[in-house]
């Protein structure tokens, strides 16, 4: 898989990619990034990239040409779905994240200041997604989170030291607590179940924590759970 | 405003806050930041951090004790938030960036792997908050995420460059379409309303677009605005 990524900011790329188990993926060739710096393709002599908004109104907006070109120097650039991240995006979703996996490369445009042009969104952009209902200073963080969960689906990724099986959201509920050594910690004991080695008790126990989290912390989420329950 | 991160991934960290708004924000001193790098505080001579959970499964799981030793060398750490993320926590919206920035201090853990002993999220953590419905390789991304939320509602943060009042979930309206210059692009010009100079026919059409768009894009958000309008 390979992610391009259209920004003013490439710093914050190169770091990601060279940390945690991004970086091993790309070290291990499982996954590959190319940063295209929005300003390199400005044809104005301050490498100006953004203008004020026609209609008037505060903040600025970013051009579309510098944008267009940029995208348009990517190799077969029609041939790539094009993602756009904006807080009127469609809610990213962590079946997103596994149904984008099965591409081979994609575009993230990152916007800046009170967004782009919307004649890129209108002729070039073929999906919008939002991160969650909060405005941020730029796209960047939310192209990386995207890039992170799409990056858990790709076979290989997680490896054998993490599973993808029991986690949260692939069947609506939370995750259970966890708990490692030590077994006594500030006075506070680990439930006496998950030492007992009863897998049966333990699973039992941990389904219902789950149950009860859900139900309590994401109603919306539970009711979602107790649908699919009855599709089954 | 001070954030302090407790991570296994300082990097990220360091470069986010030297780029783009918050950078500006740090360098004239609106906000400020510590990175505690959790590993720095295992008593473990490999530096181990975390260990495989008590009753079973894939994964591993990081330990109580460094998490907290880490946290207890902030200076009056009681007496500061601790926020945790997870997927499981509520929800992070619009309104909890505007509520948690009239915080002097803010901690954030950032778990990695299969998550945190859940000692430390019962007995330390007094917020748990969740950027999305997807799970992500660790909680850096989703920590930068609220900082960032945060940020933008800190008194002089935004400056005359930008605005906040006519933004996206304030009014629980996405934002309507923005356009800049040039007039005409690749045959594609802009709408002939936005250079008519009538202010009144401006804001008509970019409040008809804003609700056209929600009720379209996100019924669940222009749901919220028919109720808010009830209330008024």
């Amino acid at each position: 898989m390979k992610f391009y990524f259209l920004t003013l900011f490439p710093e914050i790329f190169e770091t990601y990619f060279e940390m945690g188990m991004l970086g091993r993926a790309v070290k291990s060739g499982l996954i590959d990034y190319q940063i295209i710096n929005i300003r390199d393709f400005s044809d104005n002599k301050h490498h100006k990239v953004d203008d004020s908004p026609y209609g008037g109104g505060a903040g600025m907006v970013m051009t579309a040409p510098p944008i267009v070109t940029a995208l348009k120097s990517i190799d077969k650039y029609t041939e790539i779905p094009v993602v756009y991240l904006t807080p009127g995006g469609k809610p990213f979703s962590q079946n997103d994240g596994v149904v984008l996996a099965e591409n081979k490369e994609l575009i993230f445009i990152c916007g800046h200041y009170e967004g782009i042009d919307q004649r890129v969104i209108d002729y070039y952009v073929d999906l919008e997604f939002s991160v969650g209902d909060y405005v941020l200073t730029g796209g960047e963080l939310p192209a990386l989170t995207l890039a992170d969960a799409i990056s858990r689906h790709i076979p290989g990724f997680l490896g054998n030291c993490e599973s993808l099986s029991e986690e949260s959201f692939e069947h609506y509920l939370l995750e259970y607590p966890q708990y490692t050594k030590p077994r006594e910690f500030e006075g506070h004991s680990v439930p006496e179940v998950l030492l007992s080695g009863n897998h049966a008790a333990i699973n039992k126990w941990r389904f219902e924590k789950a149950q009860e989290r859900t139900r309590k912390k994401r109603p919306d989420l539970h009711k979602k759970y107790e649908k699919s329950l009855l599709n089954e």
